[in-house]
């Protein structure tokens, strides 16, 4: 845990949340500023800063984070319909808060290009 | 192999594309409209429509497809500037290609909502 870091106090529940998803590597709430019908944050439980910084052992968190997605989805029944993932990394990526964090968006079509 | 699938084709060499990194399990090639200075697809060499159907013994490719983003990032040299990754799922995501394509985005500013 980053003893600084919003996203750690939300995963360790010192922040309150409700949580639309959880399991030992992963939690998952919706996004305070919602840019579609359907906004979560996925998020790992354990600090890390970014999808830059995220070490080689760590590449089954990553893997996590994703299935953690695909499984959200389907629990909340927008999976055929569709949905857009989104990482962002530093500052060209739009990254605000640095403790990595799985955009996992749907409930209406999404243009490309991606921002 | 998916037969009829552009992107198994690709990963096999059986149509030509200059790969800007390959391993066991992906690679990566210039994205043909691209939609930022650099546009980079990242694809599983074994065929997996989409992030929705993507199985739990498959966890470990994805988690290799984020991490092969950010090698790519790394080596390219356009990590500490910042970067967008993209995975789009179904209708609403916008997904067109039904082989899991991981979309590696540069170069510019990224808007939010992304898309």
């Amino acid at each position: 845990m980053s003893p600084d870091c919003i996203f750690c106090k939300i995963a360790a529940g010192e922040i309150a949340t409700r949580k639309v998803y959880e399991d030992d590597v992963c939690v998952a709430f919706n996004d305070l500023s919602p840019q579609a019908p359907t906004h979560i944050l996925i998020i790992p439980v354990g600090h890390i800063d970014s999808l830059d910084t995220a070490k080689s052992n760590e590449e089954n968190v990553l893997g996590h984070l994703l299935s953690a997605a695909a499984h959200i989805a389907r629990d909340k029944g927008f999976a055929d319909a569709g949905y857009r993932v989104v990482i962002n990394t530093n500052g060209d990526g739009g990254q605000t808060v640095f403790h990595l964090h799985v955009h996992l968006l749907a409930g209406r079509p999404f243009d490309f290009p991606p921002g």
